[in-house]
């Protein structure tokens, strides 16, 4: 089955859901949490709740099965335990119903027999009668663009983030991260086991998907290695792809068999698929969320000088130790940046270069664009790094207005061509600030200016945005020179 | 000058301290901002500002000069401008003043010809007069026992933790960082440029020194490289050092020469110090307080298997990986505790071995002590981490009494032998988690549980511990082998 963009449209922006298996009574995991979160969520389309024992359930008309229902459904979600999911599929073949997300575990997963034979089940009937199937063992489909947010950030933030997923947790996770840092998700999907339609379907819809910018992927395993590195290799070309491959150790590997009921192939040949692809590789939920606030929001560098703006000899001596680390120059700066920081900057306690240890630039704002300004117009500077401190009581400091707002309105005004990020030092685990330096990175990334908790995850993102770029540059050159010697 | 812990009294203790160089006027950095922290910080000892134009400063009486002073005072903090400093110096040995910081910078670390003859003339006066010096261009000493918090985190938390620095401002974040974490800190130095004492000084003297149990450096570069590696390695050998070396690449020893006008020396000779010490190296900030939590407060881990209790199969499969990267074992768990998890965790949807996927951990606190017990009582683990996700909207969990008080009575009363230590994940960004995380962090610092961010940071500050005691076997087999020779 080939699929294309418009085949998910009811997966993600369905106007009428069945959610089949949702109990009447209190509170439980599965269909009738489902329900509760998309009413609570704001989903604007009619829900259909099924149950053979109930009339009305959290205030919606029940309905005893898929074929009572006054409408076919763009989308159901089934919830109701493994052993009826093949009769429920019957019906929903039955009815035209062709767009289905199976919640329920207990299939290959599992390891038993029994489980195995009815996933068996699910894929020949999905073959036999065209049913196009998101799971099972998965959350499913996320659009806040639509209200469908049953699960992740609700209320969800539209963005331009794909996120495919086989772990709904962690997709969970990122929607949270995307809508707190203001980048907002346009589609994500946890598909778990994979059965019927697998991450190649997935990639290859978002790879068309106009609306989506950036994608990320969060994969156990693979169906079929040659087509994904083929399809992830065309879409990387044109939207930046960033990939957390679960189960690289053996430990993990084993953890994802149990997981997903995958095997996760071997780490040689994702090493190769890696260098193929060309793919943005990550291996955490931070530098995962830490790369897609990058891809977002910047532009592409054109060099790999950074400048690094802040204060405090340590601080400057540690950073240009981290962005070294990651491959970073950090250059002489030129004769005409140096003539104004030798000139504003005292020789005592301060260090006027690359890094430029100026206390000024935390608390006056229009010093600091003065200095942007000159990082801007350096030919050795591709990218700066502003550090961000936060005021507290062991500092030295006066009491002072905020010079937030005044260095956001000037970013805004000055849309920079070079990509500028701030380091605001908060993941430590003070308890102060770790809210303050939230609070503070989310005015700056709702600005649409990356501001990462530290230093050394912002270079490792901007590491990443650079390297995705200079491959992308070479390749240019590549098919350029083709096209001279054709 | 080879000085015992008792020479060190006066700066971490002093009865009465003079600052030097306190304006009248505003409010400003240097001996005014200093003078106000030590009074709000609750410094029981008397104050001596010096400044010949005023009478009263802050609302204590001031004095023209040390001459006039009515006492000898323990400590003098000295504040003015760097050509001012030699004059002062005599002052002190005049009175017999022998304990002196020197805050004032724009010495050797300008680079300037005039910058360096005067701190040759202030060791020269050391050297004459036999003064103890911190500095110059440096926060010098820092005790929360004695109120002595002139930076830093005020007020200060009183622990077990000694700080060596050549940065203030990440002395300062460690201060903090410990502070709010609740492992807290018994002495912190700050010491710049080390034209007198120097990190060899200040590492013999917290050697000798009972009430710190774990010392952190934080080192730019080393005036007597062998006799540094001397002292680093007998001290290690029965209380953990924690080493961060600044200046690491060629860019960031540079800045560590504007910075404390060091040579960072050679990238070799560093990993020769490694090697031959056996310190504890890190690289970041976070790196260094994670480490701090885990030697403050854990016991030995007897092997490295490590028994990871949380939920969600992504996140299993995840910290898998993670605590492989670390070199970590996810062993196979016994029979025993097999079966009791068998028996419990359901087939569907969780997943019952190492690691354990079982939501009920994270809301049933007397279910987490039993799958602790079992985990306690197992030969195949030496290490447990818990994983505890923070409930939030998108979760599909019930409103359920917080299980965190219980969990914490429980750990008090149990007292367990292997390192049991939790991962809160928090530090993505999201402000709400952020708060809320940090919160729930601090409580179970606080309680002698070490909670970190997220599991990754939890895996490097076990890799930390586990290879000191495994270093420290070795070495206890060698001693022991040498024994049985002679």
């Amino acid at each position: 089955m080939t699929l294309n963009q418009t085949d998910f449209e009811k997966f993600f922006h369905p106007a009428h859901t069945a959610i089949i298996g949702v109990s009447a009574g209190d509170y439980k995991f599965g269909g009738t949490s489902f329900l509760m979160k998309l009413k609570q969520g704001g989903y604007p389309g009619q829900l259909y709740p099924i149950n053979p024992k109930a009339n009305e359930i959290q205030g919606l008309k029940a309905y005893p099965d898929l074929l009572s229902l006054p409408v076919v459904p763009d989308l159901a979600i089934v919830c109701v335990a493994a052993g009826f999911v093949p009769a429920i599929l019957e019906d929903c073949a039955r009815i035209g119903l062709g767009h289905i997300h199976i919640l329920t575990s207990g299939f290959k997963e599992t390891g038993l027999a029994e489980g195995k034979l009815l996933e068996e089940r699910i894929v020949a009937i999905a073959r036999e009668k065209g049913l196009k199937i998101i799971g099972p063992n998965c959350m499913g489909p996320y659009c806040p663009g639509a209200g469908l947010t049953a699960w992740g950030a609700i209320p969800g933030l539209s963005g331009s983030v794909g996120i495919i997923s086989q772990s709904g947790g962690l997709t969970q996770r990122l929607t949270e991260y995307t809508s707190s840092l203001g980048i907002g998700v346009d589609k994500a999907v946890s598909f778990g086991n994979a059965a019927v339609l697998d991450s190649t379907d997935f990639l290859s819809m978002m790879g068309q998907d106009d609306n989506i910018r950036v994608i990320a992927m969060y994969l156990e395993s693979v169906k079929n290695a040659p087509k994904l590195l083929q399809i992830t290799k065309a879409v990387n070309q044109y939207k930046p792809i960033i990939l957390w491959k679960g189960g690289e150790s053996p430990a993990g590997a084993a953890t994802a068999t149990s997981h997903t009921g995958a095997m996760a192939g071997s780490q040689k040949l994702w090493q190769a698929f890696y260098r193929q692809t060309g793919v943005t590789r990550v291996s955490s939920m931070n530098e995962c969320v830490d790369a897609l606030m990058a891809f977002s929001l910047l532009p592409a560098p054109a060099g790999n000088g950074v400048f690094l703006i802040g204060g405090g000899g340590g601080n400057s001596v540690a950073y240009s130790d981290t962005f070294s680390r990651q491959g970073f120059e950090v250059p002489a700066l030129s004769a005409t940046t140096m003539d104004f920081l030798r000139r504003s900057v005292p020789t005592a306690g301060s260090i006027a270069g690359n890094p430029l240890d100026m206390w000024r630039t935390f608390i006056d704002a229009d010093y600091l664009a003065q200095v942007l300004e000159l990082g801007y117009g350096d030919p050795a500077v591709s990218i700066i790094l502003v550090d961000r401190l936060i005021p507290r009581t062991a500092y030295h400091f006066p009491d002072l207005a905020d010079p937030t707002p005044a260095t956001l309105a000037y970013l805004k005004n000055r849309q920079p061509a070079k990509p500028t990020v701030f380091s605001i030092d908060s993941d430590g685990g003070d308890p102060q600030l770790a809210d303050t330096g939230a609070r503070l990175r989310a005015q700056f990334c709702k600005a649409g200016i990356p501001a990462y908790p530290s230093a050394g995850r912002a270079a490792r993102a901007l590491h990443h945005l650079y390297h995705y770029h200079v491959r992308q540059k070479r390749e240019d050159g590549s098919a350029a020179d083709l096209k001279t010697n054709s």
